[in-house]
């Protein structure tokens, strides 16, 4: 990694030359405070951003004229080629496609019928990753459990039946943050969990807080389990219909229908595009999200718009004739629903300049009003170091955007594999009340993304990008007094 | 109608032995407050139904136990079955069926999917009374109009097609209300005018402002219309979806399946319940809802909620034993949603006793934080009075409840066909912000009623039934000085 040595404050002072902005004066603190030196470039790449950004018609095309786009639908690579012109036509260099074989699961048809003790539809989707049923669909009652502790507690009361995770998630609390944690551990393991105890398949009420009869898919893994059991997604409503009907005592049976199945993995690939650096092009600072979503509704906040968001980093910057030092590099990451393997390959692939990767930031959790930044580093000395210079680069936000904080700890799925190799890690931090309510759910639509907000996270991210690719010491280094 | 010479104090004064609360003097206004009198009444079952009522167990057995209730439907029948058991275990008189021959139209499967530019579920439900489509179902090109005038303006263009009405509901405003009556237009008129232009079916944006995928139902009248074409709503989120690719330029085709039919008539009924007046049981006060609702969700805020207000009327004045002098009726009609065939019945069938109904107040909006009521009369002059009386009622609510509030104007579908009758009419209002999110889509269930907001209904009906049906005068009538 760079010595603290070349950041001496003679290269310091004539580097800046290269500037659009003002030359401030060199950094006085032993740290080298990017506020004091970087205050007239944030606010011009605020300013110009909040004026006028191409944001959000590059996501009204991504979300609308593209759709959704889970890893080995005619969607992904729709929006791959989109992205690829779009990052062109914005001016980025070194725009290339990097191949990543991804798992290639389809939903094909699929309903649920409560039959008795009544006949009626039940909103449910499948959980990626999950068998199908027979062609006729699996009929059996249902049994409801809370927990994995209640399952145990049937003992054979499983066996023949299908098993409803019944976990309510816990509304969002501005102090404790989602309850998705919580409710989230069913969806990934309920089937597994339910196939041990003999169960014929596994209903998971979907995790989130507010509903209006909308479920919520995601992941789920068999692991180690010898049966695999269709397994699917049902709406809360429709959870508490049958729990609140087995509590009036009455017998519930459903009929089941899922035509998924699993087909060998098929060619994808992430995305790279670059902002090249005027000085030190060869370090990088990552930006990016996940180009895949689930295949339903637009994948709006998860994740066209970090996707955009990064991408619109390299525009707003490249019109602003701004160019930093290092190399801004976009990575739209394929496959983090259901695989991660764009997030390992991109690891894996570059694990060659992974000393030269100064941060990487990743953009997932939704666009709503930006609050910040979480970040990580095995280097506990450098993680510090760092959360105290971007609490520093933050105050520059405070009167266009909004108090923000950064939080030690946490980043983003698809820059995770590379924190084994000591790459400061950052994610992109929104006001997380609303998050769940669209996640993974026909609801993340467009309609769901707030154009102001979209354009404030655009600014944050750009005026962060480039001060972190631009100042004279690595994010997590101090400077040399 | 009663004379006003009836109500001379000294009957007053003897018939106030018969109550289990203190007596209060008699009153010295001209038009008698029914404030000052009723206040300790009021009181005592405000605090008593805050405190305990069954109204949350009587509605998460309707809801969930029965669920979903459109007339001609199992549920419908069940639900009246129930709730001629629970209103006699109550307490109620002659507890009675009132023969109704209802539609019967039914659902049967229904799916849609976009196939142009790329395939899509859509999310969708019929609208009732909808024909359904052949077997193989309707494949079109789609043209997406805002209103009528645009379809006009199309000439030819929707010859053939599948016509889209996306007019956007306004979101609620505290004092223009819902934007449900504009959007609400092309649900109801939106086949027959794409029928007239040669659409081959028609598709019309839900009439709601929020939404998380979930599509609106609601009936539809093809009146006059030749051809009857099949429609169907659309979530607002695919509505925006399709506008938005063709204003990218896209064709959009759709393929559209519904079973829909109309069958023969058949028989259901009005169900009435009573706590008989010990002084004119003659002279009566309706109270009640609609026991049918969609054939979606629960039909919780539509309209089982009202339907349990009215009951738990009975249900708290009999633990009380607060019989009031004239007669409190609790109705529940049927086939308000595609008919009013209960309403209309209702008021034919009583025809002879119109003159006996001191006032019908209907519970239909929903239950939420409770506002105070609508009133509206065809002799204006007792309207006014009324609406004054009223005022002075709704002060007893004050410091328990809340501030409430009348509005001259408006009243509730099921007892319209009694307003010719010069019967004096009421609606039970609440805070409606929500009130759409949820109104005709399967997402009306019991989960979204909130049992303070239950409790306080019941609490300010039972207490405005009390009076109205003790009071010395009738509502709108001066009292003699």
């Amino acid at each position: 990694m760079r010595s603290q040595m070349v950041f001496a404050v003679t290269v310091l002072a004539a580097s800046l030359g290269s500037s659009t902005f003002p030359e401030t004066e060199p950094p006085t603190r032993e740290d080298g405070s990017s506020a004091a030196r970087y205050r007239d470039a944030a606010e011009q790449i605020v300013h110009t951003t909040l004026a006028d950004n191409e944001a959000y018609d590059k996501l009204r095309y991504l979300c609308i004229g593209i759709g959704h786009r889970l890893s080995g639908s005619p969607g992904m690579e729709k929006a791959i080629d989109w992205a690829v012109e779009t990052l062109k036509k914005d001016g980025a260099e070194n725009v290339h496609r990097e191949k990543v074989m991804v798992p290639h699961w389809v939903r094909g048809h699929e309903a649920a019928w409560m039959v008795t003790p009544r006949s009626d539809t039940l909103h449910i989707l499948g959980l990626g990753g999950s068998v199908g049923t027979p062609e006729a669909g699996i009929f059996g009652e249902v049994v409801v459990v809370e927990d994995e502790a209640a399952l145990d507690a049937l003992g054979e009361g499983a066996r023949g039946r299908i098993v409803l995770f019944n976990k309510v998630m816990p509304r969002y609390d501005p102090g404790r943050g989602s309850g998705y944690g919580v409710a989230v551990k069913y969806r990934t393991h309920g089937a597994r969990l339910a196939a041990a105890k003999g169960a014929i398949a596994c209903l998971v009420r979907s995790a989130t807080a507010n509903s209006l009869q909308t479920p919520h898919t995601g992941a789920m893994r068999y692991g180690d389990a010898k049966v695999k059991i269709p397994a699917a997604a049902i709406s809360t409503e429709d959870a508490d219909t049958i729990a609140g009907l087995r509590r009036l005592g009455a017998e519930v049976r459903v009929h089941l229908k899922m035509e998924a199945k699993t087909l060998p993995d098929a060619e994808s690939a992430n995305l790279i595009g670059e902002l090249r650096g005027s000085t030190w092009p060869d370090e990088v600072v990552v930006i990016g999200g996940h180009l895949d979503s689930w295949d339903v509704g637009h994948g709006a906040h998860d994740d066209a718009g970090g996707c955009v968001i990064a991408m619109e980093v390299i525009n707003v910057l490249r019109k602003l004739n701004m160019i930093p030092k290092r190399t801004i590099r976009v990575v739209l990451w394929v496959n983090e629903e259901n695989g991660l393997r764009g997030g390992i390959a991109y690891a894996k692939d570059h694990a060659d300049e992974m000393n030269k990767h100064v941060v990487a930031i990743e953009s997932d959790a939704g666009v709503f009003r930006p609050t910040g930044f979480s970040l990580e580093c095995t280097d506990k000395q450098r993680e510090t170091v760092a959360a105290e210079q971007m609490r520093d680069i933050m105050s520059l936000f405070s009167s266009s955007i909004g108090e923000m904080t950064v939080r030690v700890g946490g980043s983003g799925a698809d820059i995770s594999p590379m924190k084994d190799a000591g790459v400061m890690l950052m994610g992109q931090r929104v006001e997380g009340s609303k998050y769940f309510d669209y996640h993974h759910s026909p609801a993340d639509t467009f309609d769901k993304v707030d154009p102001e907000d979209l354009s404030k996270n655009v600014a944050v991210l750009a005026a962060v990008a480039y001060i972190l690719a631009d100042m004279p010491q690595r994010l997590g280094e101090r400077i040399a007094p």
